[in-house]
C-alpha cells in the first residue's frame, strides 16, 4: 500500500461550466437499496436533462458476485419504482449500454482495476474515477485501504482523477469520525473527498444561501439586534421501522442533529462568505460551529430535552411505541426525540438562541427555519393582536418562504391581526425539481465540493454533539426518557423548556 | 354673524370605543350626486354593521325646495344602485324614518335651525350636529356663512357640538386654499373641520400605518441607506367622461398629485409619530410636506412630464383623445398625465427620488406604491438576473402587499431569477371591505380626524403644486403638451426622465 499523503487543500475555483468531464462512476453497493433508490435514478433524470457527459460508464461492484444481467435488471426497476421521471425504452438503452458489474474478492482489488482499465478502453472515461461509498459504514475501511493499496486512489492518467463520495455517517462520535478521515485522507486528498449530506442537494436548502445574500433586504435585518430567536424544527411522521437495530445505536442527536440540522443551523447563521468557492463558504460554516457555546454537562437538563414516542395515532391509525418496535431494547434509552436551545458566541448572535428539535412519529412531516423578529421598539398600536415578524423558509413539504406580519383587519375599529405573504417554490417554477442526489452527484462529477462536507465540519459538530452526550450519561434519575404520544409535538418538557424562556414552540399542540 | 373665534388647537385623545354619541347629519347637497352615491350607501351599510347611534337622523338641504317622498326615494335609490350590501325593506325602514329635508331659502338658515331643533327633540339627537358639504366648492362659502351667521356653527347645548365636513377640493391654489380655510375657521374651530380625502378612508391607506409601524421589521430597511427609489403611480383607464368643463380647469396635478397623491407620500415618508393621536399623525405629515424640495421654474422641464391622452384603444374600444371630448378646448394646456421626481431633503430620505403619476386614459387601472430597494453591498453571485427588492403595496384593484426577492431556480445550474411573496387583502380577510366613505363619516361622528386633512397639510401641499404651476406657466414653446396614445403608459417624454436617472417605470410598455 503506497498511500497518496494528504497535503493540497487549496481552494478549487467553483466550475460555472456545467459541462462535466468524461468519467466512471464506480459505486460500492451496487446492489444496495442507496443505489436502488437514489442513485440510479438520479443518473436516468440527470441523462435526460443532458448533464452527463458523453463519454461515461457506470460500474457497480460489492463482494457479491452478481451476473451483469441481474445488476442490469436491479438498476432498471430501481429507476421504475423511484425515478420522478417514467422510464422510457430508448433512454434506458443509452444508460444500460455504460453498465457493467465486477465484484472484488478476498483476493483485493485487482479484478476490479482491471475492470476499470477496460472501461477507459471501452467508453474513453480516460481514467476519471468517482468511488461512490452506498455501503454501511462498517464497510468504508475496507474499501478505503483496498483502494489505496491497489492504486485505485490516485489518477491513472493525466487527464485522469480519482474521487470518492461518502455516505452519511460519518462516524458515531468525534473519535470515530476522526479516525475515519486520517484513513479516508491517508489515501486521498481533502478536495478529492466528498462527504455527503443530502439536506445540502435540496433546493430549498440552496436556496438559503441565494435568499441571504442575493438579496439586499433580508441581511440587514438578521442578526441580534432584530432577531428574537430562531427555530430549526425536522418532524417526521414515520418511526423507526426496520431500522430499529441501527436506530437504537444512534439517536436522534446522532442522525439528525449532528448532520442535516446543523447544516441548516450553518446555512442561517454564517456570515457572507468572501466568494462562492467551496472552502469559502465551508470556511465561514465552521466559524459558526466553532462559536457554538459547547453545553456543559451540568446543563443538560436546561438546555436539552430528550424523548422516545409512546405508542399513538398518526392519520388515524395506531401506532406502536418504540420500545415495541422490532430490534429496539424494552428499557432502551435512546432518544427518537431532541430538542436543544444552542448559543451562538459572536457578534452576530449574541443572545439570540436558536432551539432545534428533530423527533421520528410527530404530529407531520415538516422540516423548516423559523426566524422570529423581536417587537416592535415602540408600541404605537395598543392591539392585543400584535405578533412579533416571523420569517419562514420551509424546506418541505410546500417548500416555500413566508412571512408573518401585522396587517390591519378591514373594518371601522382599528383591529390588528398577522397575515402571511407567502411564496410557494412549487408554483413559481414550473417544471419539476430535481432530487437531491441529482445535484449532488453532478457536483461530484465537477469536482464542486460547495455542497458536502468538509473534514473540519463534521468533527466540529462531533465535538458538540459529544458533549450532549457525556451529559446524558451523568444526568441523574436515567432510567427512563420522557414519553410522547405517537403523532404529537413531542414531550411536555420540550414545552417546558421554551416556556422557561418565555417563548413557544411553534405548531405546539 | 357672530362667528366663534377659532381657538382651541389641543389634540383630540384617540377615541377607542366605536360607540358614536348620537347626532345627526345634515347633508347640504342632499340630492346631489355625491349623496346618492356614497353617503346614503355608507350610511345604510354603517347601519347594518350597527355602527350608528341610536338616536340618529339625517337632514338633507339644498336651495332645492323637495318633497320629503321625493328626498327618501332619491336615497332609497341610491342604496340600491350603489351599496355593496342589497337593500332590504325593514333595514331601510330603519333609516327612513331618521331621514328628513329642509331646504334653504334667500331667508337664510332660520328654516334649517328651526327644523334642526324639530330633529332633535324628534330623535334624541342632542344638538349635535355634523355638516356635510357635498356641493360644488362655489357653494362653500355661502354655506358656511350662513352656518355662521345663523349660529349654527355652535353647540346648541351643552353635550353639544357641530362639525362640518369639506369636500375636497378644498381651494384651486394657495390663495384659493387659504381663502377657504380662513372663511371656515372665522365659523369651526380648526379640530371640529373636517376634511375629507377619499384615498384616507380606503383600508390599504390605513394599513400602511399598521404596515410600518406596527411590524419591526420593515422601518429598519426604510431610509436612504437601503431605499434606491420609491414610485406612487395613480393610472386611471377612464377618461374626463363628462367632467371635461370642470377638469379644464383642474388638471391632473391639482386633481391627483396635490391631494390623493401627498397623502399617500406622506404616509410613506413620514417618521413614527409620537401616538396615534390624530395631530400627532398629521404633525409628522405636514414635516413630509415641509422637507419636500421646491421645483424651481427653471426645473420643471427636468422634474416634471406633462402629457395629454390623444385617441387609442382601451380594452379593445376606440376612444376619443382629451381635446376631443365634450367641454374641452381644442387647443388645451391641461395636463390629463403628470410625472414628476421629487426630494424629500431630510435626514432619511435624502438623495432618494420619489417619482409620482398620474394619467387618465391610461393602460388600466392600478394605484400603487413601489419602492425598490438598492442592490446588494456585494455581489457573490454573477447571475445576470439579479434583481433589486421591490415593495409593492398595491391600493387597487387588488389590494395587498408583494415583496420580489431574488430565488434560485431549481436545477442543477446556479441560476437566480426574481420571484415575488405575495399577500393579497382580499383571500385574507373574510366579508367584504367597508366603503372609504363608512370609515370617514363614522370618524367624523366619532370626532376623529385622523384620516382627515389639516389646513396646514392642504396649504403645504398647495404651495408646492404651486410651484409647478408657476414653472409651467414659464415653459418655453408652450403651445401643446407631449400626447400619449390612450391605452398606453404615458407619454415618451416621462420613461426618458427617469432612463436619464438610469431608472425605468414599473409597468412601461
Amino acid at each position: 500500500m503506497t498511500p497518496t499523503p494528504p497535503r493540497d487543500d487549496a481552494p478549487i475555483a467553483p466550475v460555472t461550466n456545467p459541462a462535466t468531464e468524461s468519467c466512471t462512476l464506480v459505486i460500492f453497493g451496487g446492489m444496495g437499496d442507496l443505489t436502488h433508490r437514489k442513485l440510479v435514478p438520479a443518473l436516468y433524470n440527470l441523462m435526460v436533462d443532458g448533464l452527463l457527459p458523453e463519454s461515461f460508464a457506470v460500474v457497480g461492484t460489492g463482494r457479491r458476485r452478481v451476473e451483469q444481467e441481474e445488476f442490469k435488471a436491479s438498476l432498471r426497476e430501481g429507476i421504475e419504482a423511484h425515478s420522478r421521471r417514467t422510464l422510457k425504452d430508448e433512454r434506458w438503452a443509452r444508460l444500460e449500454s455504460r453498465l457493467s458489474y465486477c465484484a472484488v474478492g478476498s483476493d483485493g482489488f485487482a479484478d476490479l482495476a482491471t475492470h476499470l482499465d477496460e472501461v477507459d478502453a471501452r467508453h474513453g472515461t480516460q481514467g476519471r474515477r468517482l468511488y461512490y461509498l452506498a455501503t454501511p459504514p462498517s464497510a468504508y475501511g475496507g474499501i478505503i485501504d483496498g483502494l489505496g493499496g491497489s492504486g485505485l486512489n490516485r489518477a491513472s492518467s493525466p487527464d485522469g482523477w480519482a474521487r470518492i463520495v461518502l455516505e452519511k455517517p460519518i462516524g458515531h462520535d468525534l473519535a470515530s469520525a476522526r479516525a475515519l478521515n486520517l484513513a479516508v485522507n491517508r489515501v486521498f486528498h481533502e478536495r478529492d473527498v466528498f462527504r455527503i449530506d443530502h439536506y445540502l442537494g435540496k433546493e430549498t436548502v440552496q436556496n438559503l444561501l441565494v435568499f441571504r445574500f442575493a438579496n439586499a433586504i433580508f441581511e440587514p435585518l438578521w442578526n441580534q439586534k432584530y432577531v428574537d430567536h430562531v427555530q430549526i424544527t425536522v418532524s417526521e411522521s414515520i418511526g423507526v421501522g426496520s431500522r430499529g437495530a441501527y436506530f437504537e445505536e444512534a439517536g436522534m442527536a446522532r442522525d439528525m442533529l449532528q448532520n442535516h440540522m446543523f447544516q441548516l443551523l450553518c446555512l442561517i447563521a454564517m456570515e457572507p462568505p468572501v466568494s462562492l468557492a467551496p472552502d469559502a463558504i465551508r470556511d465561514e460554516k465552521v466559524k459558526v460551529l466553532q462559536s457554538l457555546r459547547p453545553i456543559a454537562p451540568e446543563e443538560v437538563d436546561d438546555s436539552t430535552v430528550r424523548g422516545q414516542y409512546a405508542e399513538g395515532t398518526i392519520d388515524g391509525e395506531a401506532v406502536a411505541g418504540y420500545a415495541d418496535e422490532p430490534g429496539v431494547a424494552h428499557d432502551s434509552m435512546t432518544e427518537t426525540y431532541v430538542a436543544a436551545r444552542l448559543q451562538i458566541d459572536n457578534w452576530r448572535w449574541a443572545g439570540v438562541p436558536f432551539y432545534l428539535r428533530a423527533g421520528k412519529r410527530m404530529n407531520r412531516r415538516l422540516t423548516e427555519v423559523a426566524m422570529q423578529f423581536r417587537e416592535v421598539p415602540h408600541r404605537l398600536f395598543r392591539s392585543d393582536g400584535l405578533t412579533p415578524n416571523t420569517l419562514v423558509l420551509r424546506i418541505q413539504p410546500d417548500e416555500g418562504i413566508s412571512l408573518t406580519f401585522d396587517g390591519k383587519v378591514p373594518g371601522a375599529q382599528s383591529r390588528i391581526r398577522p397575515v402571511d405573504m407567502d411564496f410557494l417554490y412549487g408554483t413559481s417554477f414550473d417544471g419539476a425539481t430535481p432530487e437531491a442526489y441529482e445535484r449532488l452527484l453532478l457536483d461530484a462529477m465537477l469536482g464542486d465540493s460547495t455542497l458536502f462536507i468538509r473534514r473540519d465540519e463534521v468533527e466540529g459538530s462531533w465535538a458538540w454533539v459529544d458533549g450532549l452526550h457525556e451529559g446524558w450519561g451523568r444526568q441523574h434519575g436515567g432510567t427512563s426518557l420522557p414519553e410522547y404520544t405517537a403523532g404529537t409535538w413531542g414531550p411536555a418538557e420540550a414545552h417546558v423548556m421554551l416556556a422557561r424562556d418565555g417563548r413557544t414552540w411553534r405548531r405546539s399542540k
